[in-house]
């Protein structure tokens, strides 16, 4: 409750002090706008070339501010202090929205952290480098991503891991590593940072180890939706589970995590896709992305494992859980096949569930396996997967159901609120 | 209890009218005995080539009949039928006692089936064939292994799996699988096989799909030890942990299974062996295995995989669970490293053991996999193991702390309950 109240002091704080009421909504033409801002508004327009001309300055632009658990998105004018060492401020140029953001924002069982700006699926271009950032440069093409790779620590050493001890995700910590401190601020009050990303906002400073430098050919519009939900469920099928060509793959929920896992069974070749899930309306959205069967556990007098095993004479191959409940945790692990069987864990349960299984369950050469962001290093891996869209191996026109200007923010959260639709694509200049 | 009844019956006939209670333990001199037996006497001296000349007969020998749970093994003549089609009938040289058939014998919270031969780590040599076996001929030098290899089913076809469909172990089955008869008897009494091998004869009959043919070179007295345990450590290590050069390693239990899992450890060159056991005594002898540090759980007033993280900076890269407790085995998941730990399962709990744990330390890409005789595949996997030994990779005459007549079978028993000693190498012709 401390925090809640904190957060509405600085809420009426920022009202009665500094916020523009009639602002966001009809910020159309610069010249309406306060001469810092205009010095946004030229950037937007500009060119490549003249990006480093903020270099070093505070950019003020828009941002969609969380100013309290649950309640529309502000977006107000904020400003954006320039990159520290190693840090780089990169301009969004698409964002889209992901469950973390929505379960971050509604903060339900978590020690909420406001205000703050959320985001952190999106595409954008380099507007400025920190000291010491090597390999990035003003104009690249980049995908901001909630963890990181900082190339030095045991896991980016390991080949297995892409849980770099410095920069994995945190979603408690709403500043800066190299100072702890923000650098969204509204009229010298800090806003928090979220998972290092923040791409509610025209301008964001992330860690340069959370940068992927990617194709600039690739549509921004379209792989931004790669430096998240879509890679987690992909990478968790190609890089986790590997089914070999022919295989059977079930996958437990058919949202785009799951459809991503999916696209990824589709993509090695699986001859047997059977999606699992609660919701019958989604079999035919999700026979685009390759599955061939539906089930849904409520049609059953016994459990999905037992069905799944009947169908597939003993089991399948592969099976990927990508909706966070702990049953279907088990069902995903129980359903493969002995011998070889493989179970990847996607989603995230509740903090006092506890998979269970009989041992005889492992000891019969089954494999449980979990994964995080899909096993792709930020950014060793994700310019291939861009590639892999290039090369038309890779679908992702299919889950960009819808698409919003920036200023409609609080419809996409709406949408995915309903469930309705898979990614919802975010314009920040429009 | 119906079962103990009738185990009871069976072995007062016996008692009745075919146990000859002065027999076993005299048995010294093949002119003391029948001539049914002369024939056994004569076979067991003469050399490889005159082995066929048995060949379709029926052959009396010695076997250790256990005929009552628990009780002292009776060596008494047993009568060996011709193998059927598929089945090679073998002379057993060496045999050695593992827990299984402890555990068997014993019939503690299981049907028991007796009255049975026992015995499943051995080695022998090629007696005759039946039809339609390809492969092996009269004189090889084999392993009789408790599971098998048909190379026909989707698991002898996998490269991930040994799991036969056809040829698993199945400890409750007491006859041939051709025909479901048995191929000993005592007088017209058939007497129950166990997993296929019964080795504690001094012939037995074997599905072909149940032996691997060795390099007649291997001293038979050493790599009898590989056809059960040692080879279940052992490719429970190499085949499934795969640690790298340099990793560490927890093996939970240094009996003979954990010292072949640490023995698969040393040769993969890890750097640290983590032997984690109640008895503080093991250590000592487990230094010879590679094990480089001992803990003993008792010691802490916390999880052995807290002690172990803290030793290791966060886990070790690889564990293997010998021991078949429950516990030991969620210490073993818990204790490997986040980003690339993957921890291994080799004992066989009670049957009301559920394992659990919080799927963060899934999520957290642990990897958790059962195995099954060390995933070695008998026929394909076992001869190589066995050049292992011979090209001096892989040592295996520390894991042999007794030896012992055949005559002296019960000693060996004695020992295993005792817990004294690794591997009790009984000779077949002393």
């Amino acid at each position: 409750m401390s925090h809640v109240r904190k957060a509405l002091t600085l809420f009426e704080k920022v009202n009665g002090r500094c916020f523009h009421p009639h602002w966001p909504l009809s910020y159309k033409s610069p010249n309406h706008l306060p001469p810092q801002t205009r010095l946004l508004s030229s950037i937007s327009s500009s060119a490549t070339s003249t990006m480093s001309n903020t270099a070093g300055l505070v950019i003020p632009c828009k941002a969609a501010v969380a100013w309290e658990a649950g309640k529309p998105l502000v977006i107000q004018q904020v400003e954006v202090a320039p990159p520290q060492a190693m840090e780089v401020r990169i301009k969004i140029k698409y964002t889209s929205l992901c469950h973390t953001d929505l379960y971050f924002w509604e903060a339900k069982d978590q020690t909420p952290l406001f205000p703050r700006i959320f985001g952190h699926e999106a595409a954008g271009i380099v507007e400025s480098v920190g000291e010491g950032v090597a390999g990035l440069e003003v104009g690249d093409h980049v995908l901001p991503v909630f963890t990181g790779e900082c190339g030095e620590c045991a896991h980016c050493k390991s080949e297995e891991s892409n849980m770099c001890n410095l920069l994995r995700i945190n979603t408690d910590r709403g500043v800066m590593l190299s100072d702890g401190k923000s650098r969204f601020s509204i009229n010298g009050t800090p806003i928090n940072h979220f998972v290092g990303t923040s791409t509610f906002s025209e301008y964001t400073v992330v860690h340069s180890g959370c940068l992927a430098k990617i194709n600039p050919l690739a549509p921004l519009d379209k792989v931004c939706v790669l430096s998240c939900g879509i890679s987690t469920g992909l990478g968790a099928t190609l890089n986790v589970a590997k089914p070999k060509k022919g295989a059977s793959v079930a996958i437990f929920g058919l949202g785009a995590v799951g459809l991503a896992a999916a696209e990824g069974a589709r993509i090695a070749g699986a001859s047997r896709i059977i999606g699992v899930d609660f919701n019958p309306g989604r079999f035919e959205e999700a026979k685009k992305f390759g599955v061939t069967e539906f089930l849904n556990p409520k049609d059953y007098d016994k459990p999905v494992q037992e069905v799944i095993a009947e169908m597939t004479n003993g089991g399948v191959d592969r099976s990927v859980e990508c909706t966070g409940s702990i049953r279907a945790m088990i069902s995903a692990f129980e359903c493969v096949h002995d011998g070889w069987g493989v179970a990847v864990l996607v989603g995230v349960p509740s903090k006092e569930a506890v998979f269970m299984t009989k041992p005889i369950n492992v000891l019969n050469e089954r494999t449980l396996k979990g994964t995080f962001f899909g096993n792709y290093k930020p950014r060793t891996d994700l310019p291939t997967v861009v590639d892999m869209y290039m090369n038309k191996k890779l679908e992702l026109d299919k889950f960009i159901t819808h698409r919003l200007p920036f200023s409609e923010i609080n419809k996409a959260f709406e949408l995915m609120v309903k469930g309705e639709g898979l990614r919802c694509i975010i314009s920040m200049e429009d």
